[in-house]
């Protein structure tokens, strides 16, 4: 009989943002991050190896991946059987549970679930540190998603040493994100292509790693001073920075759209309104509104102006991965 | 009598861009720069100094500015008048002769032709290095405004060795911009403090200047070598650097809309079909597509599809000042 390992992992969004990779190879950053885990937003994952399949059967809320979509998902199930010993192909079923498709949870959640799952489905198991560094090999966000709270991802210069651990989960004082989900358009370009553009042509980029060793310092300090306002401008200054990064590539992309824009306006003005609020950017168009939970009706209300009431997600600080065996 | 000089001074589009100053007093750039002067829009000015004025009579498109407005005028009149011996008031008629009111002429030609004419009615027979580097104490886009077609404002350590010189007047082959005149919002901050933040707060500062530096290198060969496709991708990089530099302010600004990254994804679009055609953008919504007369068609239909024919004003390389005495 075979085991059914099943777990959860939440997404995460930096507060000072990973972008770029020394070794695409063993997937090490060029800087440390810091992230906080959403409850909002996870991925649900179940994992089978079986001596009757002649070859890995991926269902992605509920329809059989083609090859040619299943390959990263069988490329790290490989790396998984390299590992174990484990000889058999795997069934793997897994969904994204988030209220849109806009791609908010991604490969953090899906990779960290699938660590672990595919890793204790294999007969392996590893402590939540081991898990981190295996996740990694999957996508980078996904080494911060073991964890829940404020998680940091330290760069580190080899397969050991770079892994995540929590900074303080959980979070005990009143801060959370809005998620403002904008209409998707086509993405100019991946962010494994972004990132890996920006090293190789950004005048900026060695100044983009040195700021962002300086901002994990100030953002561990805020984060243990539960300080809202310095993790804000701290976080959104770090995403400003990313986001110039990929302006100053060549040839320049960008990922911010009409709507982009119209939502960093609302919460610059809100903050010179005395609201407590601050943005951040990944590589999509969507922007997360950083504020208190007793601010959320007052900024809803200025986004209401500009966007639907389900273009507007609250979710608070979420948990580390979950893992069940049938 | 009084001799009243009228002088005539074309804007100018950056193709490698100053932004932030190394001496504000002397207005001295941080980097050089390489422009096209535009035939499209230019100021006009008349000086006339006069001792029975009480004070600078400054009228802008026929309406006497109000003192605070008139300031900065004439504190650049009180230089002329300390350089020139001058003692008496001047009375100052300028107009922007732009098809919009889109600031598109603004303070490059407003300062070249003020320079020319306040001088010459001053009693200064000025040479046309010397009119540059007094017209850049007005405003340092300004002083490239003195000389038509391709033009280079060396940055320079003093006032004697920060001037302009021509690169290529006339401009003797197919090279023009169009100018996408975009609605107008509340800049977010003059360029004069954009460009002071900047210098202050961004980590890649130090980094511009450098790419700068190589991008004018870059630049005088393309326009020696009447390289149109090398000349615009040195552009747009260089365009996007400049944009990025204010993204990593602290606090972050930019002077994008909606409509900007509209035409910007256009103008991407027409070059993937084909079209020779690059942007540029300074500080301000408008952006200004660099292509060839030959491909005005295509390009203006692509952007009827976003833009009014109004909003689309083809420019040809322009002429340096001229300068009349009545």
């Amino acid at each position: 009989m075979n085991t059914t390992v099943t777990a959860k992992a939440h997404t995460n969004i930096a507060l000072v943002k990973y972008w770029g990779k020394k070794d695409p190879q063993l997937m090490l950053p060029q800087n440390g991050s810091i992230s906080l885990t959403l409850d909002h937003f996870y991925t649900e994952t179940s994992v089978t190896f079986d001596d009757q399949l002649a070859h890995d059967q991926i269902y992605f809320n509920d329809q059989l991946l083609q090859p040619a979509k299943a390959q990263r998902i069988s490329q790290f199930l490989d790396l998984i059987r390299q590992r174990s010993g484990q000889t058999h192909f795997a069934r793997v079923t897994t969904g994204n549970h988030v209220p849109t498709s806009a791609g908010l949870a991604s490969s953090a959640s899906g990779f960290a679930a699938l660590a672990a799952a595919g890793s204790r489905a294999a007969g392996m198991h590893l402590d939540l540190t081991d898990l981190s560094r295996l996740a990694r090999r999957g996508s980078g966000s996904a080494t911060r998603s073991i964890f829940g709270g404020f998680v940091e991802w330290h760069a580190g210069h080899d397969d050991q040493s770079s892994y995540a651990e929590v900074l303080q989960d959980p979070v005990d004082w009143d801060v959370q994100m809005i998620a403002v989900v904008l209409k998707a358009t086509k993405k100019p370009i991946s962010s494994t292509d972004g990132m890996a553009r920006v090293v190789a042509t950004s005048p900026y980029y060695p100044a983009w790693v040195q700021t962002a060793n300086h901002d994990l310092d100030r953002m561990r300090h805020a984060i243990a001073a539960k300080d809202l306002h310095a993790l804000g401008m701290i976080a959104e200054t770090n995403a400003m920075r990313m986001h110039a990064l990929n302006l100053s590539a060549d040839p320049a992309f960008n990922y911010f759209t009409a709507d982009t824009l119209t939502a960093i306006q609302a919460v610059t003005d809100l903050r010179a309104n005395g609201v407590n609020c601050y943005y951040t950017l990944d590589a999509g168009p969507n922007v997360k509104i950083i504020c208190a939970g007793h601010d959320t009706a007052v900024i809803k209300a200025a986004l209401a102006k500009h966007f639907a009431p389900e273009q507007l997600i609250v979710a608070k600080p979420g948990p580390g991965i979950t893992i069940t065996e049938a």
